[in-house]
């Protein structure tokens, strides 16, 4: 009969930890700095990378109560609906009470916190980072536009960013034989097609007519293209959302992903020449989907968490977890992932200086220097620090007149979502209470601002209390937004049904696919095997 | 921190003897009439029933491998779609080679398999689990009448019998006010609102206004009532599902379901006076899905259970397991469950007497008789016995000229679906393969016509199989349909997420609604809270 393995050891013993809840303490820097030299080569020892990986994974994944949630923004008290319809985004704790909302500072105020005076660099992660995790949160994040209440993801990986939203979409990108995606080749390199036309020189774009209904075109066109360069509109490409041409780092990532799909596709059909375009491009998306689960936790979620320990998506890890359950983003995983403060002030110097204006909706950018450069200049160059303090103006006071800017939309979430305080959710995840701003942070400038904007620790609001908290630089944020980041993502990435026992094997993604998934750990070897050999290939998130 | 509690050790030696698969054997006659003596005051030992009923429940539920099941009918290999798109129905094992599909005999051959000669009677399954049975199923395993490889279900338990599959038509049925259902009194009694009405005495039937989009009109009117008695069609009832007047046994259980919710909302509206009509109707909707999952475990799996053991549904049991995956009926579920040979040949003995065409679209005399008289009727009338060659013509042969027969769709659909052979799901399901068509059954007769059609045991279709399997009458299905329809049952009810340990609790019920949760154990309870001092009430799955 079928029976389920014991979990080894490791796993239980891993298992046991992240629910006693150890924390970690802050390590002096004499060890923090020594660490990193012991970090390195006890990573290279398959065994214990993996039950280091198990240890961790699992530390975060019993940090919270698993799903399901018993809320969702769509009632404040549990009804069968806020149980089955994911379309409303879930919530990890219940709504403040009147008394906490009375307290509440402005909005204003709250957003101010969060305006830069001047640029504070982190210690070591690149731009890339910064664009692979806005091309990543993207793709699963989605609040409605018509209703903030609601969602428009599926909650899974699923890779939309190239195969869209919906199958009916991902049939408008295929191109119908050899398992490809549509394509041209600009200067011999591959792309996706445009996705506009011309009907004639100067006449008003439209969305090509293969292409009617992969995206809303009045918001396309009415509002994320408004006040765009013509130049950038004649190069948008068709991929699978509708902000998939927003900054050169989505424009990059796409063409990435679209070209290693092609690539394998490729692979599939000398491999397997009996396939038809249906299997070749299933099986590819399968390798696909999974490929972008390695990268997010081998590499993002290695340069988040400390010392860059070379954590590894073991195989079927969530099968004997209690956290694998259905996927369900909360309204806090939203907003908690707005790192608009690596958003740098430039990026590089010289003839290649990029100002902010130039990161966004600069297709004819990413033709010109080629994807490869690009993300060579970006893996040199420093993102900002995340915290408080330290969004670009931009994003702060917005950009063009009449939209609300970024940070004042997400405060305004914030409050709509009406969530509770900082102290509340560092219980909720496992956390001691802090009982006074000094705890919070060592900034005296800061912990006086707060202080006068909420008086009490107890009142302080989990937005910008996880934004203002102080950490170590071996890490990248404070404890908080870490544990709720790792929590969540952890429970929604390796809960992905390609990566369960019954589905992770060649069948699902024949032996040539999972031979290129056991052999890919970086997206800098997906970026080289797309490249030509006169390409400087250089794809770091640490820099 | 949240911290999940370790599983008490009986629920570790639960799942590790469900996991060892270490199969009960067929016991001598002189033990089991002696045991039903010692399961009865055992199953009255709180802590015992407790313990037995994780075993029962673990034993079945790690039978096989858990979910996410790697194919559907949408597609023979795995991708994307057949992962994430409910609405194919799933499937537990791969399609049949060419080479099965060649040996199958005719189909009319294998209908004619299940035809009844003479009634056999069942030991003790009474006509009134039969009507639970197919007012429950009817609920969740929903073929799509457009395309057999998808279904209309949302795999989930939730009473859509009366509050319909999407909320939408939960508005439809909803009064609007306290909480409650649309209602009528006939004679005194609580009865949902007649779906229809004539414009003028003698004019055709049209769905009431109030009732536009509850069900597909053409399908209702132009198939369902086509060729019933016009009398029936005036006393139609609007609840939930399109069938959900077709037997008087939807009929009766609707009803009695429906007066409980009114009956619960009337109940907390009395504790709760500040409660608006929307928070009334969806606690009381909390608590009527619960009463039905209870009712299925502790009333209706322990009557299919050996010896009546009082099996008890465990709080939170699932929150531990393995099994606790998403839910994803498999199209082997749906076919399985079609336990055609329950049905008598007639009901009730001289003025009593149903004939099977009284029992099928008559609601006058669901009036006439009352719900409780009829429910004491099927109490005390024994069902056929599950099995081949006891099938009723009518649902063999066909009742309306030009309609293909239940059981003629049945045995298509499992061709349509290609199921693998008995064998080969015997062993998927942890059961030792049979070596000859003698372990299947000692009735030498129907063991040569099997035998005839198959010539080996190894070619034995699956849905033959697993209604030819001998069994003792402490039993009330073979071995291999026992293990599935358990497995799937248990994996699919105590998933549901109201049974979760974050959700079960006061908030979600009040705590008038989880005392009515806490008193309840059979569906009698419920029939008698609705009864009048008048009424006989006796409602028995066994007799």
């Amino acid at each position: 009969m079928f029976s389920l393995p014991r979990p080894p050891l490791s796993r239980q013993l891993a298992r046991t930890v992240g629910r006693l809840g150890l924390r970690p303490p802050v390590l002096p820097s004499a060890i923090s700095r020594f660490l990193p030299n012991i970090v390195e080569p006890l990573g290279k020892v398959p065994v214990v990378r993996r039950w280091l990986s198990q240890l961790f994974i699992n530390y975060y994944g019993y940090a919270a109560a698993p799903r399901p949630l018993a809320l969702t923004l769509g009632s404040d008290y549990t009804t069968w609906r806020t149980l089955t319809d994911r379309t409303y985004s879930g919530r990890h704790l219940p709504p403040a009470t009147r008394q906490q909302q009375a307290k509440w500072p402005a909005e204003a105020d709250v957003v101010a916190l969060f305006r830069r005076d001047r640029e504070i660099k982190s210690t070591d992660t690149s731009v890339m980072f910064m664009f692979f995790a806005q091309w990543f949160t993207d793709s699963f994040l989605r609040t409605s536009r018509d209703d903030y209440r609601r969602n428009t993801s599926n909650h899974e990986i699923d890779l939309c960013q190239i195969y869209g939203l919906t199958e009916d979409k991902t049939s408008l990108l295929r191109s119908g034989s050899g398992g490809q995606l549509k394509h041209q080749y600009i200067d011999g390199k591959q792309f996706p097609v445009f996705l506009f036309e011309r009907r004639q020189p100067g006449a008003s774009l439209v969305v090509k007519s293969e292409f009617q209904g992969l995206h809303d075109e009045e918001f396309l066109i009415g509002t994320i293209l408004d006040g765009v360069s013509e130049k950038h509109k004649d190069t948008v490409f068709a991929v699978g959302l509708e902000h998939g041409n927003s900054t050169i780092g989505q424009t990059m990532m796409n063409v990435v992903f679209f070209r290693e799909h092609n690539r394998i596709a490729g692979v599939l059909e000398a491999e397997y020449p009996e396939w038809d375009d249906a299997r070749l491009f299933d099986t590819t998306r399968n390798v696909m989907i999974v490929l972008t689960l390695k990268l997010v936790v081998e590499q993002y979620i290695k340069h988040i968490g400390p010392f860059d320990f070379p954590i590894e998506a073991v195989p079927f890890l969530a099968d004997g977890e209690l956290w694998n359950r259905s996927n369900w983003s909360a309204v806090e995983f939203n907003l908690l992932y707005r790192w608009h403060q690596l958003v740098p002030d430039v990026i590089g110097s010289g003839p290649d200086r990029l100002e902010p204006g130039e990161f966004r909706n600069n297709n004819p950018l990413v033709l010109d220097r080629g994807v490869e450069g690009l993300m060579a200049l970006c893996s040199r160059e420093r993102a900002g620090k995340i915290g408080l303090g330290n969004t670009p103006s931009f994003l702060v006071d917005g950009s063009r007149p009449g939209y609300p800017s970024i940070e004042e939309r997400t405060v305004a979430l914030m409050r709509k979502a009406r969530l509770r305080s900082y102290n509340e959710y560092r219980e909720a995840f496992g956390l001691r209470r802090l009982s006074g701003f000094d705890q919070l942070t060592s900034d005296p400038q800061l912990r006086r601002r707060i202080e006068k904007l909420y008086t009490h620790i107890d009142d302080l609001e989990w937005y910008v209390g996880i934004f203002a908290e102080d950490y170590p630089d071996y890490l990248m944020m404070g404890e908080l937004l870490t544990t709720m980041v790792a929590h969540d993502a952890f429970t929604q990435a390796l809960t992905n049904p390609l990566l369960a026992r019954n589905i992770f094997n060649e069948a699902t993604f024949s032996p040539a696919g999972l031979k290129i998934i056991g052999e890919t750990h970086s997206l800098g070897q997906i970026v080289a095997r797309n490249a030509t050999p006169s390409d400087e290939v250089v794809v770091e998130f640490r820099c």
